[in-house]
């Protein structure tokens, strides 16, 4: 009887000395842990298993870092050894769950509510103004495909196909060179309806939400709350206002108005100019002088807009360069207006109404962060603030050439029903039926009811837009053939995922993603390939000058 | 109250006005219809509406074809205006049981079977021998992605890091030009677990099928019967058999050998060589002259095989070229061997193994269908022949150069462990733990268990098939940090779709498909691009001679 210990003693040295990570197969008597001994924190802290045999599958050489969630890596290295990274519990968890919530809103969208998950073609053809498509030579000299940002033609002509109901988890492409946190490759909750309107894709996708959301991070109450762009832009600078704190913008015109100042009398004398601010709470205590000066500084550089500050004093008196020209009565509305309280720091801008909000949205939400860094509790991590922003505009003028229009979203989008006659009149005051989806100030999803008319579509690219129409005409040609009114919506998958488990990054719920440059880091991608392959695709490289001479020698 | 009938003749004119396929809004009271007028063969036969107003939503102008199934288009203009083909019932049954099909394999691996759905990059970089790989430039100079051709690799390292039981509907490339019947995008239920062998991912997969397919078209009958490649190749002459018929190749090497003829002789005394034939049942009523002189013909064209006919007579005879050097017995043994009836025609070979039972696996089908193009009933369509085969050659010799190998499927495939030792001496003997899925003569999906040993991976790739392993050094090194023993599959959803609603062609489950010369017809894509688009890209245009010289014209 004493094969036993010995066997005991093998599997014992076997075990100890095989490496961490290493892959073993034990057999043995699996039985509960003697009382006391369970562990709750592991999946498996109530049994054991008596070993009886042992094996190293294979074997685990040295790793390039532990695989431990509280050891901070680089990310670069994190990268290299990707395989390796998706063994700590944090990635194992965002994988598991993203694929877990993808299942339920199928769940929702095919079982539940009648939609057909459609695949659609990711070679494609060059849109309109898509720069930022990625090409695929073929086989035909000077011929490209291209990998669409959306299947946006292509839900449209399911739903003229008469599919009128498609959903697909839609891979998309979009090659914007370096940008922090987006991926060259990125995936969409794609859907589309015929015979529905704003409201109904709204509470569709409410009740798809509501349904998919994981039990430990929810609940998500419907409906969501809805703002019109004009109100999200005066009251949070922003189309994608952080709902979860105050701190909103505050219309200050009236009192500046009776203010002795030249400047500011001129500037709200024009039809946009305006007078606002935002109030800090306990900024005089939270921020320092420094945090103040880059507030403005920020505001300055990347607005182009100047910010007063005013502090309200423990007596309850005004500081500010302000003060001087403002008389007892005008002090006390602005307290009043801004319901400024002691230690409170107000920001305030005068100037034309869209860039002074925009400054003071974007200052909003970094003194919000400045205010959570030093230790004030501001946002609730749990709180889900979703929001529906609205009416949008339909056209903005070009940046390069304001006197021309672009779309504001795609040249797809329909106008509001009301503002349909201005579309012939006066195209800039056309609202349109795209809608937003935000939750705690990230944009997670946007569609809109689409033109199903085939002469409102051209007159909008070509007298609009101006736009070749050309490139389109297979689209044009279908809404003739009794096209359905239809709308849709697309969520940003990857970027809901990370909100849901709370991560700062979208690389953290993919499960190879590239780096900032775009690269894979992994498998060394893009990389160079043989003048050979690239023939039979009619291409050739244009080295830059300096390359080919590093080459040459 | 002359409103009603007013409003009813307005209805009337606008409805038999409009052009079909028009979308109209009519708003009126739902009832049942009256006893006897009801229509079983409509959804909504049971009920009428008495409209009270109509109104039409947007017209349909002239169709270039009437969306009626039993009315003819050509393919290109059904391609043209696919949203159009889109409408007809067939493709809308398609589309929505792939789709359904598709939600039940997920419930089953999701739900049920505990699998992560993982979404794979489809930007990556060229595999080895990777010559179908589309190529997407990138925007630093000479480097480029590439679309790869299935998510192997990354399946691979996602059990290495842990995430055991991966699927994904995924989407995959490949550029063949022009091919009959492929597209350059298709999509693989793509499968892959840590810890299992070849009968666990085939156990999973007859589940998989067993659940997912639809009632109408089923049952589905588990476990489905296996047969080696050997087996295949010498009964069916081919690694993917129908076997929903017999005339299944017969080896009658054995009364040949008695021949006095002395090329049989011949043959028959090198290693491989073999003497085999096919019966047709009734051949000589059901095919004509032309018909075999045909089926002759193709075996010498295609694969260099002379083929003799033996008639079995009304009287019992045989009728051939060949009866003159076959005696009495060898006339009878011949007929029982095989089973030949009265008006059976025998088609035989003498040769190599091989090629014998390719051409005659390959007259076996074609004379199959000659026959049921003639009236017989030879194949149930409505029955479900699944078959496993196993046990390919892990190694082939390359066409080209027969004394170097290459995978017989790809090169992280493991070795039959019966055979691992022959790796080492005689790979060309190595049986591959590959397996291959068959319906009804059609290869839907294909498999192995993989390589996790790094040493074992790194002498097949350096070793046997004298590659550069440098281009794979992250799935080596991978394989190092304690890789579990795994393996996986991949089915076809094009082709299984297709096979489920019987259609000739994937193109017919497809939404968008491709011509087969990879155009998109509706959209016109691939097309041209401007050189200024191409620039980001470093790659310009090499267009051959012929083409610039028009472009100059």
């Amino acid at each position: 009887m004493d094969s036993v210990p010995k066997a005991h003693s093998h599997v014992r040295n076997l075990l100890s000395n095989a490496p961490v990570e290493s892959v073993v197969r034990v057999t043995g008597i699996v039985s509960s842990r003697p009382p006391g001994q369970e562990n709750p924190k592991m999946p498996t802290g109530d049994i054991e298993v008596k070993a009886e045999t042992a094996e190293v599958l294979n074997f685990c050489k040295k790793l390039p870092f532990e695989i431990k969630d509280f050891i901070k890596k680089s990310e670069a290295l994190r990268m290299q050894y990707r395989y390796l990274d998706l063994r700590s519990s944090q990635l194992q968890y965002n994988l598991r769950l993203r694929s877990q919530v993808v299942m339920r809103m199928r769940e929702y969208l095919c079982n539940h509510h009648g939609f057909v998950d459609v695949e659609t073609p990711t070679l494609f053809k060059r849109t309109p103004g898509g720069a930022k498509e990625f090409l695929v030579p073929s086989r035909e000299a000077g011929k490209f495909y291209s990998l669409p940002q959306s299947p946006q033609q292509f839900k449209q002509l399911l739903m003229i196909g008469g599919l009128d109901r498609y959903f697909q988890v839609a891979r998309c492409y979009r090659d914007e060179g370096s940008r922090p946190d987006r991926q060259p490759e990125f995936t969409q909750i794609d859907i589309e309806m015929s015979f529905v309107d704003q409201a109904g894709i709204q509470r569709l996708i409410e009740g798809l939400l509501q349904y998919s959301w994981p039990e430990e991070r929810g609940p998500v109450m419907t409906p969501f709350p809805s703002m019109t762009y004009d109100e999200a832009l005066a009251d949070y600078g922003t189309d994608k206002p952080d709902t979860r704190f105050g701190m909103k913008i505050v219309d200050i015109s009236d009192t500046l108005r009776r203010l002795d100042v030249g400047f500011v009398q001129n500037v709200l004398s024009y039809p946009h100019g305006t007078a606002k601010a935002i109030c800090i709470p306990q900024g005089a205590r939270y921020l320092k002088n420094k945090d103040l000066e880059s507030l403005k500084e920020a505001a300055k550089s990347q607005f182009k807009q100047e910010i007063m500050d005013v502090i309200c004093r423990p007596d309850g008196s005004l500081k500010s360069l302000l003060t001087r020209f403002l008389g007892e009565e005008q002090q006390s509305e602005l307290i009043r207006v801004l319901n400024m309280q002691v230690d409170d720091v107000v920001l305030l801008a005068v100037g034309d109404h869209k860039r002074v909000c925009s400054a003071l949205g974007s200052l909003r939400l970094e003194s919000a962060d400045l205010l959570e860094a030093a230790g004030m509790v501001l946002r609730d991590p749990a709180a889900l603030h979703f929001l529906w922003v609205v009416d949008f505009p339909l056209f903005l003028p070009k940046e390069e050439n304001p006197s021309e229009l672009e779309s504001a979203h795609h040249p797809f989008t329909a106008p509001h029903p009301l503002d349909t006659n201005l579309l012939y009149s006066d195209p800039t005051k056309v609202r349109s039926q795209h809608y937003d989806l935000v939750l705690n100030g990230s944009e997670i999803g946007g569609g809109s009811i689409r033109i199903h008319n085939a002469e409102q579509q051209r007159f909008v690219l070509e007298k609009v837009l101006k736009e070749d129409s050309e490139v389109l005409s297979h689209l044009l040609e279908a809404l003739e053939f009794g096209a359905p009114p239809h709308g849709g919506i697309a969520l940003g998958l990857d970027r809901l995922i990370s909100l849901i488990v709370g991560s700062p990054s979208i690389r953290d719920v993919i499960a190879f993603p590239k780096s900032f440059k775009g690269r894979d880091l992994m498998g060394n991608a893009p990389d160079y390939v043989t003048p050979e392959e690239l023939e039979p695709y009619h291409i050739h490289v244009s080295w830059p000058a300096a390359e080919t001479e590093a080459k040459k020698n």
